[in-house]
């Protein structure tokens, strides 16, 4: 019986904010797997914002999307069909995969999950990508010390939260940029930060400013646009700049009006002895064992807590995702596509 | 007998580049040496491009020069009378001071320098805060391996001409850029550098593309800029960025016209894994031993070379500090003041 998978396929390169006709939902007809390969049911689909920057053809540290094709993303799958003696029908994988339902992959390229560990869709946030990206990029390159103050935008989102808790067990002062006062009231209240602003109130400069009397040792750059603004007159000397997203700017069309800031940032990267660091979480990937022996018993002892935003079908996948990239979401974004 | 010392003050800020009427020279008594203090004769003094920085008001890690003080200088000046067991009269020091060719200090600010290993003024230079300035830079930050290319203007300055030499003792390729011909020329027939594009020609952007037909993994600033503008999208991944001049801008009264490239440099640091790091060379004040002696040593086997622009005179000492923030000098900047 063959399989057919329903596929989100990329029609049009966003211009600015992705539309719903950028995307057509298509079905496929899959081959049956060969030996060495295994069909999946996709039960759970990431969204993460590095997805925009791969629709653009900017040269950027992987290709672009091709038109026509699904965009990237992790998966939580279920084994249906296995060609392969390493994995058998009912489990649960983790793989690199596209926007769509279900595949034939090579067994060698999935992952198998233990369900007993916890939600299997932990994988795809607060155990997977976006969890190593937090852990990685405040131990090589963030460095929070105890009694030093650390800033993070997207505060609630899916990389920002544990960026927060995870400098919080370090013993720094954590302050958080989230939109809307609910999620600055989850920051503060459910994830420990010592204080979250709200981006969507007037003069964010001067609300940080005051939030950080002590100046900024580590400022987390996942949002660029006024977060950065505001964040980079009170960095201290030595502080440093972990850099892995820059959202406020990825569905921009023409760079921003003058005056032209460069200048102005290098040399205050000049003065204050500033290490702006970009990185992608891949280079940390030797990392993974510990991270995930580390966060599991965060996670089981109460010390991290992460929350997800569910979207329900590849129908919605392109709203949530166009929702994320506006910061529409509350949590790590995901997409349930089966139980 | 008093002893009158002249000395050049700082009478306005300088809006731009400074003027010679931003400056005047001014007689004052000294006092007698009192217990564990000298008389010092200055014999050189150093012009650096950092001290327009602290003609300006603007925040900075160290404090502008007051309005009617001397600007800040290294000098190396002879000991003409010693009210301290620790140095005789005719004895050589180096010294952190200011315009003016006579002083009274402490005796514990003055370091004895050995005229026996060379030229005494080295101190102010290949053996200075310029020498240690590109070998800390490179050691702890631009980190040049055997094969990689290395971009840095201002080639035949004080601080770039010792980068290019230091990186390509450490087997890189070096590509300078250099005011002039002549300056170009002495890169690469004198200090060894594989290439040098003159940056008073045309399309400079093209030019260093096709000289660094791999890239550029270290890009040293200095200047700012064209030349950091030219760099820029050559950058490989993991490139590094030792920030410790941005000489192009000190003079710039407001921030250039828009666009507003600040946001298109922090994607580049994410997408490329860039290291972007500023450094004030007190920040590596414990290399000092070691970078005497390994630079000394290569001084003395002919494997680094240096250059000096010498003024002669107080009277020609601001409008060779004007000269070189336009890239007028060619080699180190000193000020002769007497033999």
């Amino acid at each position: 019986m063959t399989q057919i998978a329903r596929t989100i396929q990329l029609v049009a390169r966003p211009v600015g904010a992705p539309k719903p006709s950028d995307f057509r939902i298509a079905s496929l007809p899959l081959p049956d797997p060969a030996a060495g390969e295994v069909l999946l049911q996709m039960l759970w689909l990431s969204l993460d914002p590095y997805m925009r920057g791969r629709m653009s053809e900017a040269r950027s540290y992987a290709a672009p999307t091709a038109l026509g094709d699904a965009p990237p993303s992790e998966a939580v799958a279920r084994v249906l069909q296995s060609n392969d003696p390493g994995l058998t029908a009912g489990d649960v994988v983790l793989v690199h995969d596209v926007w769509r339902d279900h595949a034939v992959r090579k067994a060698s390229d999935c992952q198998r999950l233990d369900p007993a560990i916890g939600p299997v869709q932990a994988a795809l946030g607060v155990l997977g990508m976006p969890g190593l990206t937090a852990y990685a990029g405040l131990k090589h390159i963030g460095k929070p010390q105890p009694g030093e103050t650390l800033v993070v935008g997207a505060a609630t989102g899916a990389v920002g939260a544990l960026v927060g808790q995870i400098a919080k067990l370090a013993g720094a002062r954590v302050v958080g940029v989230a939109g809307g006062p609910e999620k600055c009231r989850h920051a503060t209240e459910e994830l420990g930060f010592d204080a979250c602003l709200d981006r969507h109130v007037p003069d964010l400069g001067a609300r940080l400013a005051a939030a950080c009397p002590d100046g900024i040792d580590v400022y987390f750059e996942l949002t660029g646009g006024d977060i950065l603004h505001a964040a980079l007159p009170l960095l201290n000397p030595f502080a440093r700049v972990p850099v892995c997203g820059t959202i406020a700017s990825y569905n921009a069309t023409t760079p921003p009006p003058g005056p032209d800031q460069l200048p102005a940032l290098m040399r205050l990267i000049l003065t204050r002895s500033l290490t702006v660091r970009g990185f992608i979480v891949s280079e940390f990937a030797a990392d993974r064992p510990e991270f995930l022996a580390t966060m599991s018993n965060w996670l089981s002892t109460g010390k991290v807590r992460s929350r997800e935003d569910v979207a329900h079908g590849l129908d919605d996948m392109v709203s949530a995702f166009i929702g994320m990239l506006e910061g529409r979401n509350f949590g790590k974004t995901l997409v349930k596509l089966a139980d």
